[in-house]
């Protein structure tokens, strides 16, 4: 088989997987997780092996320049608690409430005709990531939680490992009335291509990785892509902040982790704070490091403080034309003076990447305009950037963060994993037809009481 | 300018008119609504004197047999109520409650750390319908009770209507605080295809018309599109049915308005219920007027009826080989006997459109397994597939009817057009960092305490 055909056959099994497990019970999915771990303990030095391999053909092209060193490390499945801490996962998304099955509407539309909307989840998805093995398994508990059937595509630097945590999912799905097919591994790049043509049997792509991939797939499929390709957040410091939430915002924002898509990579000042906030800000960002790509204003008030800061000369220069549409993912921030709040508000809608901005401001009208006006998936006042985070959120685990305006927005939990059903259900002794409705005399008026209710009948 | 200039210089103005919307109190939405209907009234002569122009041009090509007597008669405002139900229909939007600003998640993750999920609009609309004038009007007053700007592109046979109708909306627009930009009208399709690549600035595509209209939008954008391009519905008779139930959802699916989406296209019968259910049901649809496209065993139980049933020789025949997977929008009905309900859930799956499939039946488990085994935004159990109706789901208004799986599915209320982002509010006296918060020593841990909240800070 090519390619293509390949692709349509793990597609429709993907497919047909779905349906199938639809008619059977919730509580073999939780079974499947817990199958899932044993099979991946008792196949634990195999998988090992089979990591070490990975991670030495890694070593040889970090050796030969061809490959970082971060990397690396991502791919090392026995580094620090990572074994164990994959297994807990496991464990833990077993434990989180089903997010199927939930009605969150039900209204009687006559006397014993009664509509319920009741969570479901979504069909086939499609899940690609780079290095780290783990998400395979990761990704695999999600979806058989949620109801969902998952096709998987992991880094090619990862293929041994993830071909064996693949074998213990779908030994351990052998175990349980889900078809084994339920979660299947793919290796190769064309097979992601031809898979990304088949929405008929795809439902969601959910791409989690760099930039570039990300930015690759949803430009090459019409199935819709829940994620992210940048992180390009923004820090405001209004004319009504507090020095100290500004300098511990913007800090933590900048430099609690700099690699994530919710770290800061742009400051806007007010004008107003120029003189007043910003040396403070700037003198603690540059003894943390961080290399300032400031706008003339910014840049002479800094060059105006005496005694001058330290790492002033070596950290702070112009920022480049360019500067206010870069995520630098790393120790780095452009700086820019902005002369009002609207101001403040139009270049974070023209520059960031919609995922989070936060405004330090002590004036609520001020936070308000900032969090009404800023279209992005998080809006904070006086809290940094970095808390946009599923765990952190309270979510428990995080498919991913969106930066779509559909579906899902921000962290996503296992419920960005479901859609919803209308179940209609007659009590009535002849049934419920429409012809009986309507305005006319002996017409039926529909009724539309809405009620309670935590569970829709043949969904339970 | 050529159609990609206007394109991008009408897509700018519209999210341009959405940001500067969002700081605007959401009485002046309501307000606009008022103002609408007033203007709508004011210029009531000019309008119809413009839909005469439009009818009248539409008259003469019905004559010359190039356009439809039915598109017609959808293209003037005069007939019956119409006029008045368009007014009343944007009197009855402004009294629905607001969809946005509606608080469904908020957790404290630390004391004074408050997270709130709060509804919001969109952002820029694109709305494409044929024919009929009115849904300008319609769709700009959803737009404006939801928060959503919104671009217009109606049928060319309505071009004279829809620019009166825009201009009446825009200049009841520049009465208030919101940009005259809000709603914006368009008249090419050239300017259309331009718009369905800007999706920078265009955040959801709304097609409301054929099924060639909305598959061509769907295969020629990367904007997420809302709604459906078929309706191809099926009921199944169970084992289990009840005969008279059978025979009157059967046949108001199917009779009680046949061009909607939500009528029936496909009768499955359980193979026992050939020679005990289904003679009744054929002889009322028979009756009804109905066309039936039968599978061999259909077509011969219904030859060995004595006495033969009315229509019979006329009205029976065999399916064609693309029976199955048609829309037929007419009085005619695909039947098909199948040797399980399993046989029946894997049909439907296979060939409707995944927007209403109902079953008849008295066996809850029967019910049960059609219900969670059909991937349908509404499965329905003795009821009719015609329910399937925004206004007789009680959501007063329809945005649409959605088949795809994510954001919004089935019938779609204001609720369709909005999302939801998350306000982060830090009460701490020195603002919230996540630096720190950890598992090591002095580290504070997420509290993550659920609250009820109706509405959230900033956002109300």
């Amino acid at each position: 088989m090519n390619s293509e055909e390949t692709a349509v056959s793990i597609a429709k099994a993907a497919k047909a997987a779905f349906e199938a497990s639809q008619l059977i019970p919730t509580a073999e999915r939780v079974q499947a997780l817990h199958e899932i771990r044993k099979e991946l303990e008792a196949a634990k030095e195999a998988i090992l092996a089979a990591n070490r391999l990975d991670v030495e053909a890694a070593q040889a092209e970090v050796d030969a320049g061809r490959m970082s060193a971060a990397l690396l490390k991502r791919l090392d499945l026995t580094k620090g608690d990572k074994w164990d801490s994959m297994l807990q996962g496991v464990t833990d998304v077993a434990a989180l409430p089903d997010p199927t099955g939930n009605v969150s509407y039900a209204s009687e539309l006559d006397d014993g005709l009664k509509l319920y909307r009741v969570s479901c989840p979504i069909g086939a998805l499609l899940v690609i990531f780079e290095a780290r093995p783990e998400v395979v398994v990761n990704i695999a508990s999600l979806a058989i939680k949620s109801g969902n059937a998952a096709i998987l595509k992991g880094g090619k630097e990862s293929n041994e490992t993830t071909q064996l945590l693949s074998k213990a999912i779908q030994t351990a799905l052998s175990k349980t009335q889900l078809p084994p097919t339920y979660i299947q591994a793919i290796q190769t790049r064309a097979e992601v291509s031809a898979l990304l043509a088949l929405d008929q049997y795809i439902d969601l792509v959910i791409p989690r990785g760099s930039n570039s991939l990300v930015r690759n797939i949803q430009h090459n499929t019409r199935i819709p892509v829940m994620g992210h390709a940048d992180g390009l957040c923004a820090v405001y410091i209004d004319a009504s902040a507090d020095l100290k939430k500004a300098v511990r915002v913007v800090v933590d924002s900048k430099v609690d982790y700099p690699a994530a898509c919710n770290a800061a990579e742009t400051l806007l000042l007010h004008e107003s704070t120029v003189g007043t906030i910003w040396p403070a800000v700037a003198r603690a960002l540059l003894a943390a490091d961080v290399t300032l790509l400031c706008d003339a204003p910014s840049l002479a008030a800094l060059h105006a403080l005496a005694p001058a800061p330290a790492n002033l000369a070596s950290h702070a220069r112009p920022a480049p034309a360019d500067a206010y549409a870069t995520e630098h993912l790393s120790l780095t921030l452009s700086v820019r003076v902005v002369r009002s709040l609207a101001a403040a508000i139009a270049h974070v809608n023209a520059h960031s990447s919609h995922h989070t901005d936060s405004v330090v401001a002590e004036d609520a009208a001020a936070a308000s305009a900032f969090v009404r006006g800023v279209d992005s998936a998080g809006t904070f006042v006086n809290a940094s950037t970095r808390f946009a985070d599923g765990f952190r959120y309270g979510f428990g685990t995080e498919v991913g963060i969106s930066t779509g305006r559909i579906h899902a927005r921000g962290p996503v939990g296992l419920e960005g994993l479901v859609t919803y059903k209308y179940v209609l259900r007659s009590e009535g002794a002849e049934g419920h037809v429409v012809g009986e409705f309507g305005m006319g005399e002996g017409k039926k008026r529909y009724k539309h009481r809405r009620f309670e209710a935590a569970t829709a009948p043949f969904y339970e």
